[in-house]
């Protein structure tokens, strides 16, 4: 008979899992911090996402005889990836699994940047009436640069073309309606928005920079989906500012939360929607348990994982 | 040589069609509504299109000359139809035009209500912060009834299949994935979107009432971006009241402007917009102008026109 192996995961994800797990798995479920401290130390497979990212890691430290650690988070650039590299750690994360409720919530802002959805919703609150619709804009037959082409960007690229949206990606290869990494730059005055899906490395922080902004047509839009660091935030202010961009999305910014008085907030043709995009729902969960058992049986013929994460690379 | 025809069209109309006139045609822009009472009696191709129809009706009474009207509104409801017919006048809408721009405002309302966009509208505007979307809803997977299958049912329909919504139209007859004019009512529980795009006529006045809002899904979202006679509204009212329907996007309401008291502006899960997603951007009326430069072309050779309303059946 083959030995049992440890998971220690979280309770949130029960209801998905209870009762599909296989029989060589040991669960145990943890509820708060100090239950996950706890369990950690038995942990052979362990899912330990938590909002604060501290116990987390504290979890991590704690959890010597982890094999593989599952996340649900598509960045996992917080954790200690040299460190699970050096300890043998495999790491899955949730790219893919939360892509088309961030699709559908970027197209929501650009939308609503259009036609001034913000400007309804304070008009309907005080129960009032207007004639002048506050934005013109349509999304058929404008460019849309998709900067970082995942499963977040594809998924944003095949919601746009529904609108007849001219989408062009980066990707490493240019090619027919495809643009390469160096290629982007000259063309920046092209697109009426920047859609920006990136996780965080050496090579993509603050790729979009004054030089990349002072490009831009006056009335193009910075939409940023992926991570906060991939754009110079202090540029882009003033870039808006100077009226040099026409308006950004923001759903991660720097710091989070953004304080009260951050200039970002005053900005009239910023929206920041407060890193709400991705948190998990009822299908996302969903999708979560699927590939977390999907995982579990590939784990144990020791085949590669769905959403192994390149530590090296940190995606 | 062959004598001119006298148009009379708006002068804000002028910057799409001047120089690109045909020269039989002897035009008079009209400025304003004194203007334009005073330009009509010498009208043979008319656009009267005002906001306020008194003026325009009055301009059409005036204008015994008339051969052609020419109108941007895609509901014409509010023409006199039946002595138009009486006095062998043509009459063209804008059926079309507006409806892409019409199509993306509903599709954008739509995500709004699925991931509470207003309420982020709200929470920025006091510079606040959550880790609770207020809204969990996915477009992807849900189920639309297109009630009105014409250019703007249509097009949201186009729009909606790239989400991976599942839309099925209302049709005379009934097909794969299409419901006749009988079928749909028995099938209403199976929607999570009721999106109507109707036309005011008698068949379908009060097409939606109790005993359809008491077959919905409880979350099932009423749409109205037809008629707001399509709709019997008090009865719309108590079924939101009732929670027999999870909520409503209302763009037309009887009447405009909605009075301060009424009771939609209290309900939480509905969305008023005023009736401004088809208001004229410059994409629709650059559409205008070519349709109206088309139609002349017709109009000289005796051609039926593109869009001409049957003034029996009403649009």
């Amino acid at each position: 008979m083959e030995a049992l192996i440890r998971a220690v995961l979280p309770e949130w994800a029960r209801p998905g899992l209870e009762g599909r797990l296989p029989d060589w798995i040991d669960v145990a479920w943890w509820r708060d911090e100090a239950h996950l401290l706890s369990l950690a130390p038995s942990a052979e497979i362990g899912w330990f996402d938590m909002h604060d990212k501290a116990p987390a890691l504290a979890a991590i430290a704690a959890a010597p005889r982890l094999r593989w650690l599952s996340s649900a988070y598509a960045g996992v650039d917080w954790m200690p990836l040299g460190e699970l590299a050096e300890r043998g750690v495999v790491l899955t994360c949730g790219a893919g699994l939360a892509a088309n409720q961030v699709a559908e919530f970027a197209v929501m802002t650009m939308l609503g940047h259009a036609r001034g959805y913000r400007e309804i919703v304070r008009l309907q609150e005080r129960h009032g009436w207007t004639r002048q619709p506050p934005g013109g804009r349509e999304l058929m037959g404008s460019r849309a640069l998709i900067l970082g082409y995942g499963a977040i960007g594809q998924a944003i690229a095949r919601i746009l073309a529904g609108f007849g949206v001219d989408c062009v990606p980066v990707r490493s290869h240019a090619g027919k309606g495809v643009l390469g990494p160096d290629d982007w730059r000259g063309q920046l005055a092209s697109f009426d928005w920047i859609v920006m899906t990136l996780p965080s490395t050496c090579e993509t922080r603050a790729m979009l920079g004054a030089a990349e902004f002072a490009e831009m047509k006056p009335d193009a839009v910075v939409v940023n989906f992926g991570r906060a660091e991939t754009i110079d935030q202090p540029a882009l202010v003033a870039a808006l500012e100077a009226g040099q961009v026409g308006g950004a999305i923001l759903d991660l910014t720097d710091p989070e939360p953004l304080p009260p008085g951050h200039p970002l907030w005053a900005l009239p043709n910023v929206q920041i929607t407060m890193h709400l995009a991705g948190i998990p729902n009822a299908a996302s969960r969903r999708r979560a348990a699927d590939r977390f058992l999907t995982n579990c049986e590939r784990f144990r013929r020791g085949e590669p994982l769905e959403a192994e994460v390149d530590l090296a690379r940190g995606y």
